[in-house]
């Protein structure tokens, strides 16, 4: 066992700062491209018009040139009669006017008289309509400066100035090394310990994003000898690389050594998180940065050092992003040894900014997809409170953050079903939910974070769903329910049911695992009503601590052989092949705040699961009924 | 004489929804490509799960797996000892969790007593460490809806998700055709009235911007049976079709009368400026736009309608510009036919956002490149006064604006070289310059629209420069002088003076022509009291009413042979090749509040002028003294 341990805990700014100070000045190249392959690309120096633009006195106008000084006295009750040839002549917007006129008359100014006559009712004054040289573009001015990156209406300017090459830097190209022996392709056929290589396909996807070139090398098994020859070959062949990962301390983890005998290893591990375990060093001349293997690790290295890198190869100072103030629904603890950044997703409920932190763990790269923000937390700062105002790094736009109906409660996959009908059909409209229970959606409503919440809660007294829930925890709360769907609620078992579970009565048999559900969810609720119904102690259940946070989540455990049983809907059992045992039905509503009711994406949402379409999809999923979907029961 | 006129005048969102009910449903087509080429690609339908990720219950650290009732009552004074092979195994972050183990300790919390045994001094619990299956991702979950632009960490998951090929819609293909006998290739010799052709090179950067693909053809003479051609031909090989130009009234504009013979024409004129003759119909089932061939006027047709159009294909709703608040600096008129959209450079200045209107020429391509936003003026309104607040669309990044340095007053080249050599010292700073003459920026300080003004006014009595402009004009306000340059104020003329042109003396000479400077600049000024002074009347000089707004825009007209002499500076003449009288020295300082002397970007500048780059470049451009440059003085 020869494990490495962290040899630096650097503050992030500082471990950038001595990165930046030991490989600059960077080897910045350029190149000469035609003018109108430019888009995109950035200014290695200043570009200045080589000609006028026009270069001639040009036409504003279609309409007649001809001189000012023959139409003078011209008004509504004096024509002047005009003769082609003599007088004027005809031009078209753009045409050159003829040394001998100083002016143009419009078309609309004009009353026809004959194919070569016309006369006019106004008096023309020297240069009106005319475009005189120089009048967009002088010779000699500067278009844009260095270091510019160019647009669209850029590349017009430049051609008009005459100028077809210009001078850029180069986009560097970045070598991307996956390493690892567990790593495979994607599409192989997977054996347990193996882990797909996505990360090497995200980051060639933001080297192109940001400017870059990647370069992917096949994926290297840990073999020093093969690592490090790639290395080599790498530093051959492109301006910086990227190795993923052997960054942390692991038994094969080489990627220290290999940059510490190619090169020279800078530091290793920075007081960030995630993102701790990063390598950043040098090898013949190229930056080389050991990216960590986690993939949430992976992306904070990337935005925080590798776009910064790639950028300024191409001269680029990196933009922060936009950052909003937003209030913070739920407690963030955090390490007084990191800057931490926490991904939350931003909801627009009660015109105010919320934001949820999202899932935590660094191989959550749905946490990724599903953030909308991120959140930093100092060194210095232990923790942050909920209702506290934080300031948030925007990941996606603001405005389509304003138009997200925030769905946070219990989880169904109709909801996502339902989030993706909706904005296929109301493409400014988005969808996004957070899975915390029944109760954790009710709770969202009193805290004015969430616009609906979908809820399925027995009243154990009055065997009636949801209504005395909202009643009881929001008092005083104008309240409505939009009806959703009514679901079939039961046992997951293993195809077979090898076990012959047939009931709740079933789950403290002796070496039966149960996979739980989280607490505050509808459907732990509805377990532990019937534990204590039937008088079971869950302390006797194996795996009644383990919670899932979805059923999905549950049929998986069950599925992969880790469980034996859990409680779920039907739909979740007929996804994963597992046989289900229905133990009763139950109404999966959305509570919702009657203000609500009448806000465009409400409406849109109820449109969406009253669609033919939305009921085919429920059909497919298997064991729903919605014979009152979309329709509004007032509290 | 055979002119078209136009044939309508529809409201821009009244024109839009013609166009698209016509020409909906649109024929969107979708394809499979592998999941890590969809970086920027949009979804054609929701993307499932298909394994689960982690697809087994793997290690979330480097250390060793065991089984937590092993390690029940450890403590820091009772440590456990654990033997390889027996209690644990060494496990590497991502490595397979043995069935017979339920817990992870980590590296750092190990005690290592030889190859074979380590001692802990914590307990652990069931499950701690371990990424159970499905964590980050379950089989069947929604990864990404449909209609969602696929970002690098979507990439991520949906390969973990075991997808690896994805249903995307087809970029679309967009014919480009330029037509006109006057339009040649850039970089082709030119005569005069002929028109480089850049419409057609930034349209195919908008439409790559936008995520179609551009199939630009050659340039259609104005032929009418070749350009039908071409336009049946694109019918047949792209989605949608953009033909520039021949939509205004002109002799030869045939693209209305090819769309109607081919297919149809919907319409053909809408109601907003710049943009009016744009045509929108279809040919062979695709859409087609006759876009205008003023460069502005095409800007403002691809902006609104082919963007969208482009995006519609791609499953895409077109998204707002970002809309901020301002100060208009100056009146705008508008015609109540129209809806304008009036070009603004924004200025952050006193934390106020100023918008100052730019050229509103249809033809002023720079006015493009210089924008920050637009105003648009709606046709129920005649015009806006200054001192108004006004919404304006970004056309920038409003970081960028803020961090731009607002220089408004008189012209000189040497502004521009400053700004290009400060964005290249401190890439996070711009410069932005107006040209409006030094009376110009004095009224922009009053009014609090620049940061610094370059000017150079002579007092007459005194003959001092600068100083007493800022008392008389800026009372009570604490000002200072940035000194800035000496430089040679002169007349320019032809290459080998043919007209002998000796002084101010000779600018009524019969037959001579004048190019003058507009009001307000300092140059103007300077002319003005020489004419005075020896007693010529301006009436007697033949285009004294002929303004230029640059020193460069006088030596063009010089050098085009438009006119025979223009008062102006050494460098302009140097840049054009021309003779220069000189006349005398001036100085050429940069005003500024006192206020702004301590700001980061007012020291970069300043650092920036005094710097031995931009000493060198005021000796290649020639004619300028600095012996005092960057000095302050206070006033």
């Amino acid at each position: 066992m020869a494990q490495n341990i962290y040899l630096s805990n650097y503050e992030l700014e500082e471990a950038i700062k001595i990165f930046f100070d030991k490989i600059s000045p960077l080897n910045q190249k350029r190149e000469v491209i035609p003018t109108w392959e430019g888009s995109g690309r950035v200014t290695a120096a200043p570009i200045f018009a080589k000609i006028s633009s026009p270069h001639y006195n040009s036409s504003a106008m279609d309409g007649i040139a001809t001189l000012s000084t023959k139409t003078h006295g011209a008004t509504d009750r004096n024509h002047i009669l005009l003769e082609e040839g003599v007088d004027y002549v005809v031009v078209d917007t753009g045409d050159p006017i003829p040394r001998e006129f100083d002016s143009v008359i419009m078309v609309e100014d004009l009353i026809r008289v004959d194919d070569k006559k016309v006369k006019i009712y106004k008096s023309a004054i020297s240069w009106q309509n005319i475009r005189p040289i120089g009048e967009d573009i002088v010779e000699t001015q500067l278009i844009v400066p260095s270091n510019h990156k160019i647009r669209p209406v850029d590349i017009g300017s430049i051609i008009a100035g005459g100028v077809n090459e210009i001078e850029v830097y180069k986009k560097p190209v970045v070598g991307v090394i996956p390493t690892g022996t567990e790593i495979v392709e994607p599409g192989s056929e997977l054996k347990i310990g193996d882990i797909i290589d996505f990360n090497s396909r995200v980051f060639s996807a933001q080297v192109g994003e940001w400017g870059g070139i990647p370069n992917r090398y096949g994926i290297q098994k840990d073999i020093y000898e093969n690592i490090k020859s790639t290395v080599f070959k790498a530093s051959e062949e492109c301006d910086l690389i990227l190795v993923n990962a052997g960054s942390s301390a692991g038994r094969e983890d080489f990627t220290s050594k290999v940059i510490g005998e190619l090169g020279e290893v800078f530091l290793h591990g920075i007081a960030i998180k995630p993102g701790k375990p990063v390598i950043l060093g040098v090898v013949n001349g190229k930056p080389i940065i050991g990216i960590p293997g986690f993939p949430v690790s992976a992306y904070f290295i990337m935005e925080n050092i590798v776009k910064r890198l790639i950028e300024a190869y191409q001269g680029i100072e990196t933009r922060e992003r936009r950052v909003v103030k937003a209030v913070l629904s739920r407690r963030v603890m955090s390490s007084l040894k990191y800057l931490e950044f926490v991904r939350v997703k931003l909801g627009f409920v009660n015109n105010r900014l919320i934001a949820t932190p999202l899932s935590r763990g660094a191989g959550a790269t749905m946490s990724l997809v599903n953030a909308d923000g991120v959140l930093e937390v100092p060194q210095s700062v232990e923790g942050i409170e909920a209702g506290n105002e934080v300031m948030i790094e925007l990941l996606k736009d603001e405005d389509d953050i304003k138009n997200t109906l925030v769905c946070i409660g219990s989880h169904d996959s109709i909801v996502d079903i339902g989030g993706d009908l909706l904005h296929k059909k109301r493409k400014n409209f988005f969808l996004s939910s957070a899975h915390v229970g029944s109760m954790g959606g009710i709770m969202a409503l009193k805290g004015g974070e969430t616009h609906i919440a979908p809820i399925h809660l027995l009243d154990m007294e009055s065997g009636e769903y949801n209504i005395s829930y909202i009643k009881k925890y929001l008092p005083g709360k104008k309240m409505a329910l939009i009806k959703g769907v009514n679901r079939i609620q039961g046992l997951l078992v293993k195809k077979g049911n090898p076990l012959n579970i047939l009931g709740f009565e079933d789950l403290d048999k002796e070496g039966m695992r149960f996979v739980n559900r989280q607490r505050g969810s509808g459907t732990r609720l509805l377990l532990d009503y019937n534990l204590r119904a039937l008088g079971i102690n869950p302390e006797n259940i194996i795996g009644y601590e383990r919670e899932e946070f979805t059923h999905l989540g549950v049929a998986a455990a069950v599925s992969s052989g880790d469980a034996d049983a859990g409680l779920g809907v039907y739909s979740a059992a007929l996804a994963m092949g597992l046989d289900f045992i229905p133990l009763g039905n139950e109404e999966y509503d959305f509570a919702v705040p009657v203000e609500y009711l009448e806000t465009e994406m409400v409406k849109s949402f109820i449109e969406t699961i009253k669609s033919s379409e939305f009921l085919r999809e429920l059909d497919r999923l298997g064991g729903y009924g919605y014979s009152n979907i979309g329709s509004i029961v007032m509290i």
